[in-house]
């Protein structure tokens, strides 16, 4: 608990020392408290200060963001009856945060997405969308550790926008598919590169999905919080040193896109989570390579949505 | 539910035409009947008369599978005792059978797992297990149908052991990996082989993916009614004829290897599926190649465990 809240203190500070203040919308979190039974929802405060417990004040809401998510407008417009009201904040030091979601149906991810990131591979800009997954188990919160794996020998970073579906959709059109985004938040795409490029017969998955592997957070910032998600500024930083620095405007498929093209094969649910894939600065393109050591301190934020702040142990 | 109906009598009738009779031991499932609200937990007959509804027997067990096993040896001394107990028996022509295990939080496959598929393709033995995976999304019941894509002209059959996992585990020793095994199922790892092999940037998942591609059941097997997972005979049958004939006993990696080397990555949770690959007869390497059609009907049949009836649709 000591170590998180001081974790979550840093990321504080760190947000509002940076070019940009997260906005202060609707920010739906998971958080876990020392007088509370289980996980609960909460809002972020609307002065910053902490957060608001949504099911102490309406019992009946679901205590998951999946279930939350799956009563659609109803429990919404509860959440926003909240925000609106003065109710007691608990203070960072009380709580602990959650990944957003956890255990969802899906996590897609998103590969060379980013126009810059292709530029950095040498590679062409991919002519449809290349989709491979983490499990769910690999989701963690916003501040808890990234375990490096004794298996690899380089564990990589990767921010990334994630996208979180808030209904259910099956070929869902581009021009319909902001309807079926809750919002979005801030995901850590880590990547054993030796297992993704050189082992398992080549098929991503298993360097992608180590347990740990899937910081997301620090909330769920509703999608009519954000002006425009691919417009905001991206960074990662490793011990406080700018590894990425981009901008969402690089995305090769948009939200609306990667929705249509992913529900083509698949029934969207409340709850997953769609990575859209990183800019350049990761470490393996680096001369020469840099991987994540223990002790590293990872920082992935995103303008509007916020960091999570992740040390490897 | 009357072509539901039919199915499972098709599905009935082969079963004891077959060279073989399931186990009559604990066989678990979860299915739907009209006078129920939701879905339920069952268990097979011991005569093979029908269903007995495990929740109407003790209202305090959960409703789905994965709760079920999450809860461990208590549940399932319930069941126990509700198999030696003499029930009202729910016959098959009132009951819907689903996937034996539905969303949970892992569908894993291995690839190239059978020493005789390899030779079929002409590929060397794989070191080490080949690991990708399906969306559980993809999960449907013993007797649903499989809806043939239009984005995909080449979906092909592949029979499967699937192994479900019953005990939260992270490296896990081999030796010490089936008393974190549920049971027994028959899959069918529907294949989508232009998305598989040529799209996607080879990445499996797209093509492995599509709704409807993942049939389970028709029951989980208990671990302790099947006498050696890897000697049960393994059939496919398109339209009545077998194109798929081996023995588990073909598998590269057996059940307790796939789970120490898939849990080196991540932890396993009650209810995760390991499919563990497919024995030779698959379509796209017939020459020429044969693909399925709307219209047939797919039987994929394991001694012991049972046979699942798809149509393709």
């Amino acid at each position: 608990m000591l170590v998180s809240g001081r974790r979550l203190l840093t990321a504080l500070l760190q947000a509002r020392k940076g070019p940009f203040q997260p906005s202060r919308d609707m920010r739906l979190v998971q958080f876990q408290a020392p007088h509370l039974v289980g996980p609960h929802l909460g809002l972020e405060s609307g002065n910053g200060e902490g957060i608001i417990d949504l099911n102490t004040y309406d019992p009946t809401l679901p205590k998951t963001m999946i279930q939350f998510l799956e009563e659609g407008e109803a429990t919404l417009s509860v959440a926003r009856r909240a925000q609106a009201a003065q109710l007691p904040v608990l203070p960072w030091s009380e709580v602990t945060l959650l990944a957003p979601v956890t255990r969802p149906d899906k996590v897609v991810c998103v590969g060379m997405n980013y126009v810059d990131h292709c530029k950095e591979q040498n590679v062409p800009v991919p002519k449809e969308p290349i989709i491979f997954s983490k499990f769910s188990s690999s989701i963690v919160g916003p501040y808890d550790e990234i375990v490096l794996p004794p298996d690899s020998k380089e564990v990589d970073w990767e921010v990334e926008l994630a996208v979180v579906i808030g209904k259910k959709g099956k070929h869902i059109k581009a021009t319909d598919a902001l309807a079926y985004v809750a919002g979005f938040t801030v995901a850590h795409d880590v990547s054993a590169r030796d297992w993704q490029m050189r082992r398992n017969g080549r098929q991503w998955l298993l360097g992608k999905t180590f347990d740990t592997f899937c910081p997301l957070g620090p909330a769920l910032v509703t999608r009519d919080s954000i002006a425009d998600p691919h417009n905001l500024k991206i960074y990662c930083r490793v011990n406080g040193q700018v590894v990425q620095n981009s901008n969402t405007n690089q995305m090769v498929f948009k939200t609306e896109e990667l929705i249509a093209w992913v529900s083509r094969f698949v029934t969207l649910y409340p709850g997953d989570v769609i990575l859209t894939g990183t800019p350049p600065g990761v470490g393996v393109f680096r001369k020469p390579p840099v991987f994540l050591q223990k002790g590293d301190e990872v920082q992935c934020e995103i303008e509007e949505l916020g960091v999570i702040i992740n040390k490897v142990v």
